[in-house]
């Protein structure tokens, strides 16, 4: 086997780890925990099928690629929850560190390319991140309304946490932010989200 | 909301129970089962990051989608082992109707577009489709492969079982058939496999 390929083949098996790491948000039908392989899946398909909601055009093998990669990073780092403040403070160190480490198992090439895909999906400043954001945000938001919002009571999320991260969502979706914003309403109402 | 999103996010919430189906192969570090939707997410990070050993070049997208969204049929029909010889006797009625109801979810023009694309990819006979099925091929490969074999061994398969199923990985990638190859033949030299 060449060099290129044996780097390639040992990121596939490395990344497999992915799907040991659980997330805060419990699959449709009261489930499991959900785990980041299982969520990036989910948010590529929905990339794919909702496209036309973007509010600019977007490159889509970009933002799919964009969306399987962007947890890859927790497999060192962990999962931080989006209303963890403390472990927010350090989730750039941890995630950093990560990203060189991973990354690194693959050709340099592949690593630049997914590093800066990475970083750019990180920084929400394209249209192509900005809509992979919007999926990350919708995703859970999903999964979590089919619940009765069993996530946003168990961690007694307020009204402005929720809005404060959901709202990002009007950058890449203006259409998808008003069923976000209509999920929510109806989650504060019947109190699974406090005022 | 408007009808034609409402659809969307029906199937959406829908295809979440793809990963509850459970697969016959174990995670890597001697893990638990694989479930389908993490396999699809490994399979398409794969696709983009071999597309360079495809046979032929490839429209990445269309690989990539068409990974995702190759087992959803399993939500109704379940998990057909490849060396299962009874289930796979009733495996294409079982996975029709399943085609039929979950697809039919989404709005007119996806529904064609998605069963064209599964039915394109169950027919192997284009690039993207056969480089998908070398994708199908490969990620259980080396998870079983960095788990010293134990799912062969498990299932007492034999190197023509193995062999009828993989040597198919050679009509999408003639470069990953080789790594293909020799993984196999060192397994069956050290018992994994029966000759």
């Amino acid at each position: 086997m060449n060099d290129k390929l044996k780097q390639q083949l040992d990121f596939i098996l490395e990344i497999d780890k992915e799907k040991n790491i659980l997330r805060q948000t419990h699959l449709s039908g009261h489930g499991r925990r959900e785990n980041d392989a299982e969520h990036a899946w989910h948010m590529a398909i929905m990339a794919y099928l909702l496209k036309e909601y973007s509010n600019e055009p977007v490159d889509i093998t970009k933002v799919m690629i964009m969306c399987l990669i962007h947890d890859i990073v927790e497999i060192d780092a962990g999962d931080t929850y989006a209303y963890d403040t403390e472990g927010l403070k350090t989730q750039k160190a941890r995630e950093d560190a990560a990203k060189e480490r991973i990354f690194s198992l693959l050709p340099n090439a592949q690593k630049e390319e997914l590093t800066a895909l990475f970083d750019e999906f990180e920084e929400a400043r394209t249209a192509e991140s900005r809509f992979a954001h919007v999926m990350d945000n919708l995703q859970p938001l999903l999964l979590n309304n089919s619940n009765g919002g069993a996530d946003w009571r168990e961690h007694e999320v307020y009204a402005s946490q929720v809005y404060g991260r959901q709202q990002k969502t009007r950058y890449g979706s203006k259409q998808l932010y008003e069923i976000t914003d209509q999920i929510l309403k109806e989650n504060i109402k019947k109190g699974n989200i406090k005022e």
